[in-house]
């Protein structure tokens, strides 16, 4: 997924991943900030009403516009999963920050046309930004397009990921190594953090262990905004429920830097 | 400064403080996001422009409007310090999260009276939320009374702290404790998160190593919000320039929980 995409977007599809961007909104503004149950799911991440009220906004309206799209949604599973043209939906990643009332979560969908991602969107729905890439076209943030910085070298780079403790135990010795040699790390943004690296203010994002709902929707964003996503080998992310590794770079000379880091004994 | 204080904070003080936070927030704003020039200081915290533009905005006003009064600002340091009252100004606390484009950052004015704090304000420039604190007062949230959570049981208590890697060795076994204990960890968000503890919906914030100007503000706010603060011995914290230690709990029963963690062999 470094390559541009050769799948195009519709103009209707976009149209109804902004509308449905649009819809959750309300929902999630009315649970933030307020106290609401949480329960565990099995990964022990929280769960929240809002999130569920939110997917199913959603899932309501792709069913009624494109009733044989598939859906694959971080809370209701999957649905029709291997029509040509399916919806990942993550109606609140980042919900450790929602729940503890930090700005830094948003709403993510992407669009996948036979495995390929040709949409990806991000929401935060307090702030009203929306990031949205396409395959093809320049990302956009609030209608004005995105571009990844030129920051070259790995000593003058800002580094974030969503939790350190998410990696393991090797993973974290190499992540570790990669954070000491840059500018700066930061933690506990979750998508947040891809929208930042599409703005050229973070130049580096690195995840381990995250499901397809995590990344599918900031690839075509950041591809669109001039930056590159790969596995920590350097490898296209292909489609897939889940992701061991992956690394955004703001351009190819970071990626590279990155990489040796990663891989340094 | 566990106790309600006894220094009253004079009305046109608090205005003052009011004003002060209005007249940084275009400047503030006029920086955010744009690819401004960042050196480093003897600490290797990033330094910006608008940093010093707010502290100079700020104190300007303080000289004009009480020429009597002392100041200690984190960029321009002492200014009469002996004086009975004092400003605390921090004008951008979080200035990692600042140059990457997180909202997680806010403008800190503290007024102390006699080395008490009698005043307290986070200002975030960009969404427009600030928490006010007043020695006696309740604390307000965008003019609004704001409350801590009564969550007593350290299982359920969200933590958050700045960066865990600003702990030294020996306190970040103990943080680490503390934090495997709770809910879940948190980092990376500065004074917006003492700002999210005075909500209640952050239930302890755990600070290592930090200064007057990142701590004395959050003070009068976290007090009038119902909460705790004290350092990790559970001693108050009395004026210094540097706090080795800071813990800040929602309510008692979680302050003696958390203290319980941090000692527990």
């Amino acid at each position: 997924m470094t390559a541009p995409q050769t799948s195009p977007c519709p103009a209707e599809m976009t149209a109804l991943a902004n509308a449905m961007a649009d819809a959750v909104r309300p929902v999630i503004r009315r649970h933030f900030r307020t106290r609401i149950a949480v329960d565990a799911k099995a990964d022990a991440s929280p769960v929240t009403i809002a999130d569920r009220e939110a997917e199913q906004t959603m899932r309501a309206m792709i069913a009624a516009r494109f009733p044989g799209h598939g859906i694959r949604g971080e809370e209701f599973g999957l649905h029709q999963a291997d029509a040509d043209w399916v919806w990942v939906l993550d109606p609140i990643d980042g919900t450790k920050s929602f729940v503890s009332g930090s700005l830094a979560f948003g709403t993510q969908i992407a669009l996948l046309h036979r495995g390929q991602p040709v949409l990806g969107l991000i929401d935060q729905p307090i702030t009203g930004e929306r990031w949205l890439g396409r395959a093809g076209e320049p990302t956009l943030f609030n209608g004005a397009t995105a571009q990844t910085s030129d920051t070259g070298a790995l000593a003058e780079a800002v580094v974030y990921t969503s939790a350190p403790d998410h990696f393991d135990a090797a993973q974290r010795q190499r992540y570790d190594r990669l954070a000491g040699r840059a500018r700066f790390a930061r933690a506990s943004h979750d998508c947040y953090a891809a929208g930042l690296l599409a703005l050229g203010t973070v130049d580096l994002l690195v995840e381990g262990n995250v499901h397809d709902y995590d990344i599918l929707p900031q690839l075509p964003i950041i591809l669109g905004a001039g930056g590159i996503a790969t596995d920590w080998a350097g490898k296209p992310l292909t489609d897939a429920a889940r992701f061991d590794t992956v690394l955004m770079a703001a351009n190819a000379r970071l990626h590279a830097a990155a990489l040796e880091a990663l891989h340094a004994g």
